[in-house]
């Protein structure tokens, strides 16, 4: 990680020859020169100990629109690389659009159980104003014995309330052999808490060409997070979307400890998005009406909230879901918090509800 | 911290031989009983076994106005005991009150250094709408070479500031001998982090009748900080308002992790006041706005917030000190969040100021 | 994980009927019945509210053994379902065996580079007393830019030095896909703290049939860290060896916070063997003496040390690897202290050595 | 903490002439000259931006010893101020020294309690070979309503069994005012862990004139905690034991982490001895021995263990107290371990035992 970081964005267009001879050039330099796509460009991202003079001389290449030198180990995720926002679109025209002046709250329960379940909760939270679902097929569990999720038929289950209601939904994926037919039956791939540094599983949702939502480690540091999404970036995939969810400290009055000042560090250092997950880390109902108030004051750019209209016999988590009263009233209280940081809430897509 | 806790609230101006007849009661049961006052209130804090039926003897003696039987380890701090917001006024009738409607926001440098420096930090500060001034004279520091404070200096130029404003101070008290002269010179007693469990100070600030500012322990729990709480309550002084201020996690990309979650926590369990200091615990002048936004949001009763208007000079903490401009600016996002969780900024009360 | 686990032991050569007779009682008794085979024994695992009838009628028929009760949420890796220590081999003939009398080193670099570091590397860790070889060939990486591992080139090289000296190697699999070709060139597989909760990797690794290196994840719990043993237990492997490589927490004096109280504390838990990795947990050359020492004193079966001839230029974390004398220098102080706990140092069984 | 530190070790006998000619060229170049005076040496301590041209001027004064430049934040604790080990005795003829080859096993219970439980107590462990006694008059209780020791009545108890056994006592002094008469009464000041960063009480215990055992902070950094014996240092008192008891981490299966490494670590950067808590880190009497036998192994200079022979009636921590038998255990097992790092048991210099 040591000299330094050269980033060559292409023009469009530039012919073969012109941008072999741009690498040909940091080369000779003693510079590597890995060629990338991402956002809508194309560059070649070199190391080395390249001098100013250098760099001026590539800056006047024909192929070279800019050259971008980097001072820490993020790259593409980094405000150096792009200063403004990255806005992440998800699904078509009834999608959501992370990132951007509207405030983004996915909502749904924490595992698919049966069509009964996903009806109720899917009524619930389209009514009160998600503009986007969730719910675990897939589900990483700390001992073997417990409950898996439902795997293909989840998916299924999950598939038919985003053709119900036009919503584009997420759901995880654990993985990297199951990433071609998640990425088929969901409009955005979750990698876990527990995956973050699943650099294979990344390789794949990096290349998947869905939106990624990237959950932070458990003991992750904002770096280790960035470098994450690094991994995402790289291969080509820049519609990745942060999710602060908790970090483990010493304090168990809470299931995990939210980190709202990560998600405020984050912000300033990255273009990506950054939304919270106040479920999984309080893992206490009356503290997510309080942490998705915190998370809409300091920037964040929407939520990612549990709820089960049968909390008492959920299949998982379901200690921490909000029934589908409690999470209308975090959504009445949200809107005038948003409202107070310059932001709206993201208005509902969905079409009119009918049951599967 | 076995069997009940049964705390019996009694009439006021019942006669001394009341009171020894319920103390003859619950000792005849088994219970101890000590006396206590705190919050106007006179008391009996009992703790044994006993049986509903003991308690429905007590509540029937002419000296006894309700008894209140506790589950947890907390007990004149729970909600529980008193289920209403406690309101902890500070200083007369320029002050701040704590825990009612009014948002309060108190700001000031970290150290207080000499006359010229007092004088353009608090015109910047109350020029903004701070209503209560802090300033640090005694200096609890890692090591004993750094600056250690002002010491009686320093209360004196703190003195001033409270008389040419009219505004309430606090400052840090971090020794029990220290309590009495600085609870004669300033309007509320400030517990440091590396105090919280320094019983005997705890205890001295109980008796000294100067409202209490309790900072967390860097590693406290909830609960433990409510014990220490639980301290000064004990010894009669129920004026206490906890700040949270950053615990140690793994993190070290902010100095300590503000724990918002805590702070919805704290104000779920005790009916004491809680505010947050962002300057302390993120140690970064560029995460203090969002912060407080967030405090403000998730349910804090205020602020407590370093400003130095000469950051580069400061004689203690001053990398994370706000300038004027960026203490403005914080005050300025702060007050639609403020509104929009349905509360005031509490309002200027200070003199028209003139340099001392 | 609620009502009680039974374990039914199998009688060996049970015919299939007799074995259909006890999971149809245990069915008619609402509990499931989940066949697995582990460490030469077939079981049935099952969950449930049995009554002690049930278990004495289980307990006398003709397929069942023995009827293990466990309390906690372990259960295969749980001493309570085998009390003695499970020996684990790794190698045939000149292996090294886990968990018994013997106390085991594992050295070697932490990176494969090329067959000149490996020649050096190995004689050097041999010649000191090492009974088993490490080298990754793939890595995780926390940036995508680090360098990655060698890949089936590293592969090749370990197993090179397998043959040049016959002890057995242990190196990393970092994704389901590679088990199976890692598998084939090594005698243990490792699973990295990163990975200790990828299901699908241990799953994989599990039913690979080659014993396995599980480190505990860098904020896992004890109950966690036994639980992903579960997982490989479950699928049929019992030759598990534990190892503990340090865990994060707030003091970053060292690299990790080595938690040797968790050895002691897993030992008592758990019947499969815990090793100590002293390299990774510390970062710091100098600490790994010392720790070595500490884990042979306190119950730890083994360790497995960083050693590089040359760690200035190393490819992967060459800053906390041991040189060859510094590591002579472990080996000639860590045996008094084997000694002193009633164990013996694994005696070397390597082929005399000649370069590849 | 800029710019360099200057140990300017003053000759014996030196006038006051000339130690203040040392301070005037200090002072002219800028620096500041605070005398101080600690283990036998006097010396001015000052920091500045001073040239290597200064130090060989005032290196040739004639009250001038030697001058030591100490690179980082630690200055009388460091072993760049003094290579070799510190020896501190506590008691006279029949008392301990630390930090030499022997090793030391303090050992008692962790509260004072009444005579009976102390002649048992003691009994038990002077005859299973702890050379010092530990018992708590004092006790820092994290609630208001807990046992709080017997304060006065308690240091009697304890100091009958000085006189009784002839060994030297350690207690805990919890506040300033306290420091004078604790110190008559026992032979070593005990600073807990609450009370590491209580800096008043630090500079009372540290002008005593008694030796000290420094716990370390259960969030402390090894840097902060030679920051705290620093303040004792630097107020002339050079007798400081360090004592690792455990920080708080995520893992709550042990009560707190036994940091081991920092052991090591502390050993390598301070001349200071450092012993082990392995009650109260771990807070489970199984653990003690283990993490007993650790200790030694990575170097610490001695243990201090809690006993209670009647653990389930103990008014304080009793849970983790071992019985009379549990110790004779552990020191059964420790003397191999500590032979075979080239130490040896201090041996004991007890009385012959009568009752009190």
């Amino acid at each position: 990680m040591e000299g330094i970081i050269v980033i060559v964005v292409l023009r469009p267009h530039s012919s073969r020859e012109e941008i072999e001879s741009v690498k040909e050039i940091l080369h000779a330099h003693g510079l590597s020169a890995m060629e990338s796509s991402v956002m809508d460009s194309s560059m070649l991202i070199s190391e080395g100990t390249g001098t100013s003079e250098l760099i001026s001389i590539v800056e006047n290449l024909p192929a070279v629109e800019r050259v971008v030198v980097v001072p820490g180990v993020q790259r593409l995720t980094s405000r150096v690389f792009r200063p403004e926002n990255t806005h992440v679109r998800v699904g078509a025209l009834t999608g959501a659009v992370f990132g951007g002046p509207e405030f983004v709250v996915i909502a749904g329960p924490c595992a698919v159980e049966n069509v009964t379940q996903m009806n109720a909760a899917v009524d619930t939270v389209v009514g009160s104003g998600a503009v986007m679902l969730r719910g675990g097929a897939f589900k990483p569990r700390t001992s073997p014995y417990s409950f898996q999720g439902l795997g293909l038929a989840g998916l299924t289950l999950l598939a038919e309330q985003r053709k119900r209601t036009g919503l584009p939904v997420v759901t995880e994926v654990v993985t990297p052999k199951d990433v071609e037919f998640v990425a088929e039956e969901s409009d955005m791939l979750q990698i876990g808490t527990r995956n973050m540094q699943n650099f294979e599983l990344l390789r794949e949702a990096g290349a998947s060409g869905r939106p990624v939502l990237l959950k932070r480690g458990m003991s992750a540091t904002i770096e280790e997070w960035l470098l994450a999404a690094e991994y995402l970036l790289h291969v080509g995939n820049g519609d990745v979307v942060l999710c602060e969810r908790g970090i483990r400290s010493y304090d168990r009055s809470t299931r995990f400890t939210l980190d709202l000042s990560a998600v405020a560090e984050a912000k300033r250092l990255t273009h990506l998005p950054v939304i919270v997950d106040p479920s999984h880390s309080t893992g206490q109902p009356h503290l997510v009406a309080p942490m998705s108030l915190a998370a809409a004051a300091c920037g964040a750019d929407g939520l990612i909230i549990d709820v089960h209209t049968d909390a008492r016999n959920a299949m998982c988590d379901g200690a921490q879901a909000l029934s589908g009263e409690q999470f209308a009233d975090v959504m009445t209280r949200l809107t005038p918090v948003v409202e107070a940081v310059g932001r709206t809430m993201a208005p509902t897509r969905a079409h009119s509800l009918a049951s599967v």
